[in-house]
This record gives structure tokens, sequence and C-alpha cells, in this order.
């Protein structure tokens, strides 16, 4: 795509339990404002892509290899190609960007989810 | 980097007379949380790297090739390379993350400037 998007106007789609991601895709990167759930846990994985994120709102509780950190906004992290990781958002769940270069090919076909308002902003 | 940041804890590098920013550089990316003051403008202009944005906070009225939008929190725009594009703060001025692929060189030796508290998260 190439232009403007408004938040609330795309696909929310359904990454894992309690995991939600609205998601645009480029030809290098794809950007996901992702929710979850109180408690949600994004379990240990790992993937080729770079990814970078950002946290937009509420608490997440972070691990990239062996380093484990509470995260809040403004927090930010990076994670190089094959590292793995794992979260698990606090008691309000949260609101993150995620940014992944190359393409994120199978969030583009992820299951969609029942529309929704976006949490973040409020 | 790998890892994590506080964006307090990132350098706060001058990019345009009015907007300075604080990035973090991989392999593949580049994402800066970009703070515009009142009314800064970035003058129209052109670079081979993708580059997606998401307005945090304030406004902002911004051109992509001949198509003009006044954005808040929450809007995304994304930038194919090469297209040109411009950009003018409204008067509150405005906080952006811009995202960019190939990694952003030019931003690495940015001229640093004097520390200030993050407008974003207030």
């Amino acid at each position: 795509m190439s232009g403007f998007e408004d938040l609330g106007g795309l696909d929310r789609r359904r990454i894992w339990e309690g995991i939600h991601a609205r998601v645009v895709h480029g030809e290098r990167m794809s950007l996901g404002v992702v929710e979850l759930d109180p408690g949600a846990v994004a379990l240990e994985h790992s993937h080729p892509h770079e990814q970078f994120g950002l946290v937009l709102s509420g608490s997440i509780r972070f691990t990239i290899g062996d380093e484990t950190r509470e995260l809040g906004p403004g927090d930010l992290y990076v994670i190089p190609g094959e590292v793995p990781h794992t979260a698990e958002a606090g008691p309000e769940g949260t609101v993150v960007i995620d940014v992944f270069s190359p393409v994120r090919e199978e969030w583009r076909t992820a299951e969609s989810a029942d529309p929704a308002e976006p949490r973040w902003p409020e």
C-alpha cells in the first residue's frame, strides 16, 4: 500500500490467543499495532525477521534471549533475526507497535477477528 | 543494537530546523521517535528507503505524492521509496514514529542536540 490509513480502518487479525494486530505491509517491512489482552502470552518463538517494538500503553514483561524486562509506554525493544523472545502482558493488557523486516508474510493471512475499536489511542 | 532501550536514554538528534529524533538502528531498519515543534516543516524530499509512520500525539499535515491529509494520533502513513513527501506540524507540535528500511545511515551521524525530556509519552 501507499498513502494513509487510520488504525480503525485496518483489519483486526488474530495472531495468538488474546493477541490481535492491525498491520500494514510494504515491500521491505510490516508494521503492526498489536493489542494483548491482560495476561496474554506470546510463547517463546523466533523468526528470521529483524523486529523493533515500542510500547504505546499498558505494561508487558518481555524476554529477549536471556534478558527480561518490565516495559511500559516509551520503552523500545530490538530483536535481531532468529533470536528467541517471549512476552506476557500486564494486568491491564498492553498495546505495542511491532515492525518487521523483511515483510511478515504470515501476518497477511492471519485469521480475521471480529471488528473492535482500537484500544490505543484512548 | 539488541535488547532494550528507553526513549529518554537515546541521543536526541537534530534532523531539520525544529525537528529532532531519537533513533535505533538495526541491520535492516531504523526506527525514530520524531518530535516536531509547532509549525515545524519537513520540506519536500525523497529517499530510496521505504518509510512507515504513525502519529503518537498532536497533529501534522502530511503530503505524499499529490495527496494531503491532516493526521492525528493513530493515523498511519506508508511512503514507498523515492516518493516525494512533505509535512508541517500543527499548532501544538507533533510526535510521530518513523520507520525506514534499509537503515537510514545519515541519521546515525545527524547532529547531537541538547538533552531534553521526551515529549511523548506524557
